[in-house]
């Protein structure tokens, strides 16, 4: 077998790159470990920039996401109850969309007109600095697909990176002291728009994926375990990092999803290995807070496509020569708004008195002070590229 | 001897403080520990901001300030070499002034109208709960002072906080693991504005004092001595951490100063206790990165006159009870901002390859972002109260 690019793994990133290639008339092939249905099933957040659903509608896969998808024009902050909105249109003219992560990778299979083979194992990518191909078993036989480029599209614990020698790759991480134990609830969320608070208890998240059902986060150690939260539990110290209103209005029922997600920040530099190019969250990690790692994902392929087209199309070299530091930019800039955002909304052990204070200051900065909300709330719907 | 209010210490704090009362007609003595020409002595920064000039203005202390302090248009940033000057008259409207704190001090000094008692040893509060009164030793005789408040301006290691019992206060500190290492020098500055400079060696700033009299700084471990540098050194390392064009044009000379300064972040908590009352560096520390100690000193003892002026003019005690949550509220902005500005631009042991990745981050959003330039602008030219 034989295609131009061979994309590892059919999450949102995959799906997207392969779409786009689609659409120009690049052939492409993408391989995924698991089945359609597990990849449907992984639950994760959906707050979409702006530049994310321009992408959608490029690709032509926006028509549920303009109908179904909840425009946010905003954001709450609370620290210890005291409640800020931060106003996305009135402060820098653009908002955000919720719709769940599971939907766009919904709408881009239905989509998809390239071929994806699922439930491929044993990936391995071979002559990466030469002619490279790409083996996998199905049903106990051996494959081979030679291409052009590949596309590491498959996560933080995929083959792609794995693949490159160790001495070609730097790598930058912060492991955070907690993780994030979320609860999936079909109830009609709290508040129209998010609600990130800060508590002397720790973080809490109101957030949502549809009109009817909700998804709901605190913070927890990172040892801690799903198994000693009952659903009860869970609500009540909710309800506790709320501010008295919100617990109020907090409408609450039987848990469909629970688990604990650690929080991280990660990055592998370059982005191009020889003919292999890292995307989405093979390449960085960022925590949740802020909501960066779908729109780095997307915009990832975007440049990643735009590239291919402009070597397929043109012969040109330039864009893929580029792609790694034209990426990392924007990246970095969104691992430190995603840092940033974590470290003043979470509490730190390591902080200390003077720390807890710098993090209320922040918050009273933020509150009193225009160009500051406007720096959040243009990091926060997506910096231009 | 009776007066209405007892000033403790002499700096431009206790000066400005006394000065204010002296032109509201409330009666008032500085004790200061020093002699006038030690305290003259004192080496300080001098960046004032507009508040802080508008403040000298109404002590009608500003004749020579205006003639022969520097107006700072903005300041330039250098991160690794690479530069961004930030033009704070651009980006808020305002600018700031250089002019240093021992000329402010020596201004206040020359209009001084109360008395002010130089090289009052052991002074000691007494009654801050009830009648308040200080004693102190002048050539061997023991004084007494009855007032109605005592104004504690003398410094971090002064009596006034020391005073106030233990468990009456809550303290806020960080100790940053470094110093600045700084020379003084009468050349000509490198530059019109000020240079703050991140290198992987270390900070560096390069400000002054005046059109022909230079400060230079350069990061160093707190524990490094001022004896192992000589003036080539120092020059070779301040060199090393600038851009090539910067380090060109360098002026340098024997110096005429030359120390390390330790870096702290501290803030008291109340200001108030009984007749007492906590201003500038007696109830905080700030790093000097982003100049703001000597301007939170003005707006403590402007705030602190007004409380005293609202009481003796209208007997009103509203300033007076709300002294220390006012001050404290514009405090802990400014604590904020120098600690961001020193964790932006210094080099951390502790930071690892992740946070240094960060900081450049930070560097290059700020430069591509007006409203984060905004936000640093706002900050440095003086937040309004």
């Amino acid at each position: 077998m034989r295609t131009q690019v061979a994309i590892i793994g059919a999450g949102p990133a995959g799906l997207m790159l392969g779409r786009l290639l689609d659409l120009a008339g690049i052939d492409n092939v993408i391989l995924e470990r698991k089945s359609a249905n597990y990849v449907l099933g992984r639950i994760r957040a959906g707050v979409l920039e702006q530049g994310s659903v321009d992408l959608m509608t490029r690709a032509q896969v926006d028509r549920r996401l303009q109908a179904e998808g909840l425009v946010h024009h905003g954001t709450d902050l609370s620290f210890d109850g005291d409640r800020l909105r931060i106003d996305f249109t009135d402060l820098v003219g653009r908002h955000v969309m919720v719709y769940g992560q599971t939907e766009v990778t919904r709408d881009l299979m239905d989509a998809r007109q390239g071929q994806t083979i699922y439930e491929a194992e044993d990936v391995s990518l071979h002559d990466l600095d030469g002619k490279p191909w790409v083996n996998w078993v199905k049903d106990g036989v051996t494959h081979r697909l030679d291409c052009d480029y590949v596309a590491g599209c498959d996560g933080y614990h995929g083959v792609s990176r794995a693949s490159v020698p160790q001495s070609a790759l730097t790598t930058f991480e912060r492991v955070y002291p907690f993780g994030w134990l979320g609860v999936l609830v079909d109830k009609p969320p709290v508040a129209h728009e998010l609600i990130y608070a800060h508590h002397e208890r720790g973080f809490a998240l109101c957030s949502q994926r549809s009109m009817i059902r909700s998804r709901y986060y605190v913070q927890v150690p990172t040892d801690e375990k799903v198994e000693n939260w009952s659903d009860d539990r869970f609500w009540d110290e909710l309800r506790r990092r709320l501010n008295p209103e919100t617990a109020e209005a907090l409408e609450t029922g039987p848990s469909i999803e629970k688990s604990i997600a650690p929080l991280r920040s990660f990055v592998a530099e370059p982005l191009r290995f020889g003919a292999l190019f890292l995307a989405g969250d093979a390449a960085h990690i960022v925590p949740p807070t802020g909501a960066k790692g779908l729109n780095l994902a997307m915009s990832d392929v975007a440049m990643l496509a735009d590239a291919f087209i402009e070597f397929y199309g043109e012969r040109s070299s330039v864009g893929v020569e580029l792609y790694s530091a034209r990426a990392l930019s924007r990246i970095w800039k969104a691992e430190r708004f995603s840092w940033w955002m974590t470290s003043l909304l979470h509490t730190f052990p390591e902080n200390g008195p003077f720390g807890r204070r710098i993090q209320r200051a922040e918050f009273d900065y933020l509150a009193g002070s225009r160009v500051a909300q406007q720096s959040l709330a243009e990091n926060y719907t997506g910096l231009p590229s």
